[in-house]
């Protein structure tokens, strides 16, 4: 027998406890929004702290300005050093009404299809998801004497707020969390049958636009005709970013964006995510993303522009017949790729202002320019990952997009020069940040089983 | 020496009691849209009805459900029956410590340019105007016995609150005001030097639409790409009812506009409006209106689209990646000629609805549709009229667009089937609505000879 094979015979021997230990961390309210809860998320560090602490780490509860983050070191092996990032802090439980059963009460039920779930605060966002990875270092630390490789953990507890001193943590101490790959396990399955690794995140560029026409609001019988409108102007220019293939207009805009290599996208076209099934749910038919693009390209791998937000003149009830001094819009666009946030910005900036005439102003604000995430598609931790993944799952492991950011991987991979694999177990009925929020417990199982078999692989080399 | 030469003179001779007659209206604090000044509104009515018994008028106070209507009947002389329109109403005086002094003390004072001004809240809208022609009834009536023709008056109380009974109250009593001409005095010269008849008032289509797209808020992280954005499809369809030429491009949108007959078109040409004159006081400096037209044509003979409210999405401070569900915008359209309110608002929603995916709704709300107003250019009693305005001032006529509409005076015409003859004596500089209102001496004098003289004309027949 493999070392593998006795540490998952191990998993699934010592399971039950793997489910009592979640339970023990679920039961602790470490709400880190809310003040009131101050100690309970002290007490969330510690636990998990202590918890390391029994399966070869040397674990530290680290200050920061606002809750501590469980620094543990497991050293001593081969093989590329790893960071795990997960958190410990969860969501506020409101509207408390409508949990069936109260939040930091954990417990077992058994859905009509057969399906066994863990329900409580936290259970899959991100205590549950965590502790896959945790459980999965028990069972080698049992088995093996030690760790397959050598291990820094970063639990934090801010993720749910913002991680706002977490950002400044990474900075102070990047020499200590230089490693050589982040591992986190905050991201999603493709469905209940189909592991995943969120392989990009789309980067963002957040802009404000401020037009300014007549230095007064206008009568428009007395001015209409002659007097220039910001919020035709705004029209005009705002809705030339799209050609009627809804291709972004902004010259530029797609330096540095790539196609997807054709056995990635062939993996991508057999998911079958059709319009009905992805924009159904929100009371949709058609997509408005790029013509000829798969949607789940469109929502992943492509990058986009939106208008966030528009005002301008009368907006009350009935009619005022104005002609407004000024409008302003918020503008964002979702990069891929290598797309430069800055040229990006400056790009569209440049696009606004040739189409404004000479006599109107037009002022910015940045609210943002962050570059995407993007693992590379040939990157050996990945292959790794994506083999054990479909071992474990029996179905092939797919490579998908977060539409959105992940700042802190940001970080990793921008102050600490540090690739990460995000390998998550959450299914879309989990209702994250919901009442009566979920973990299969297949997910958790079959989860530990996986990082172990990642753990395993990367230490292999 | 004719019966007009007996006239003016005596205009001339009794001006200084015409001022202090002027002054004894002023007094009279009738704030219409201010409930606590409804005795003295009353008071202004009946100051008025008094006033006009004197001088050849059967009158009444009519009520309303607001402020009563003073009308008063002369009849027995013959030539074309005449209704003459003003109000006696005024606006509010806020912000009181901006006005040098009370606002319903009149005073005269000295300009550096050596102009003489009345100052008092009402000076010129519409006190003043209303009392030229009242001035000019009574020199008639002083030295012929009786007024030149049948006339009847309609000063109302309610034109600074939007006349809202006036409405029902011509409608209701049409046989009794339907006659030749109706008289209008409460608009402006062209400059100091350069009288000017009113001949058109745009008409005016407004519409509100919304767009709704997905049936929530989305976050663009997860949906941008993919769900359509309402301000996104706004901002499109928006911005394409304008060419690069400033034209409307709403289909059948210029039907019924008629260009300027050459004459009318070389007299406005020689007013010269430059941009510099009228739009350097904003802040601007180039018109946004149709090229290829003159300045005073864009804004008083032509037809316009404006966006004059845009509201969607996030419009706080700082930045949300919201794709929001709905959006909402104010549009609205200046008519002239015989351009059609209902086919233009039908013409409207067929090109947001032609634009829109079949997966989004749209819906409309009608704020209004009401055609312009056109006093044909060959008519008579204009002609009349810019004859002897150009001897009384010394410098031809003109005949000017308002840019915006006058309710009434679009009813006296689609309700009475009456014309409208407009003729005022108001200057830029009058601070109408604004503190330190004023009406130029030479303005009030000339203006009761012009009115004399515009009587005589049509007496005359």
């Amino acid at each position: 027998m493999s070392a593998l094979d006795a540490v998952l015979s191990q998993i699934d021997r010592d399971f039950d406890q793997s489910v009592e230990r979640l339970f023990a961390l679920l039961r602790i309210a470490s709400i880190s929004t809310d003040p009131a809860y101050k100690d309970q998320c002290r007490a969330a560090a510690e636990h998990v702290a202590a918890d390391l602490d029994t399966i070869g780490f040397t674990t530290e509860v680290r200050p920061t300005a606002g809750h501590p983050v469980v620094v543990g070191k497991a050293n001593g092996a081969t093989g590329p050093r790893v960071l795990f990032y997960g958190h410990y802090d969860v969501q506020p439980v409101d509207p408390l009404d409508l949990w069936k059963t109260p939040p930091f009460e954990p417990r077992i039920e058994t859905l009509p299809d057969g399906r066994r779930i863990i329900v409580a605060r936290g259970a899959c966002d991100d205590k549950g998801q965590a502790m896959t990875f945790i459980e999965a270092c028990r069972a080698f630390h049992k088995v093996t004497g030690k760790l397959p490789v050598p291990i820094t953990t970063m639990i934090e507890g801010e993720e749910e707020c913002g991680s706002k001193n977490l950002f400044g943590f990474v900075r102070d101490n990047a020499d200590e969390f230089k490693l050589d790959l982040a591992l986190v396990c905050d991201t999603a399955m493709w469905d209940q049958r189909t592991p995943a690794v969120t392989t990009s995140l789309r980067g963002l560029v957040y802009e404000e636009v401020k037009v300014t026409c007549a230095d007064r609001d206008l009568h428009s019988g007395v001015f209409g005709g002659a007097a220039q409108n910001p919020l035709r102007l705004l029209a005009k220019i705002l809705g030339a970013m799209w050609d009627d293939e809804g291709r972004v207009t902004i010259p530029g805009f797609y330096d540095g964006v790539k196609d997807l290599p054709a056995d990635i996208k062939a993996d991508l076209a057999a998911l079958d995510l059709t319009e009905d099934k992805f924009l159904g749910p929100i009371g949709l038919k058609h997509s408005s993303g790029e013509k000829g693009r798969l949607l789940i390209e469109q929502i992943t791998t492509r990058p986009t522009a939106e208008i966030n937000g528009l005002i301008g003149g009368y907006t009350g009830e009935g009619a005022k017949t104005v002609i407004p001094g000024e409008a302003k819009a918020k503008v964002s666009f979702r990069l891929v790729g290598e797309q430069d946030p800055h040229k990006i910005r400056d790009a569209f900036r440049a696009f606004v202002r040739a189409r404004l005439p000479t006599d109107c102003k037009v002022e910015f604000g940045d609210f943002g320019a962050a570059p995407a995430i993007q693992l590379a598609y040939d990157n050996p931790a990945l292959g790794k990952a994506r083999t054990v993944l479909a071992e474990e799952w029996g179905n092939k492991a797919v490579t998908v997009g977060a539409g959105g950011s992940i700042p802190i991987v940001a970080d990793f991979k921008n102050v600490l020069g540090m690739d990460s694999l995000l390998v998550g177990f959450a299914l879309d009925d989990d209702r994250v940040h919901s009442p009566n929020e979920k973990f299969d417990v297949t997910s958790y199982h079959k989860g530990i089983r996986s990082w172990a078999r990642i753990l395993d692989a990367l230490a292999r080399g």
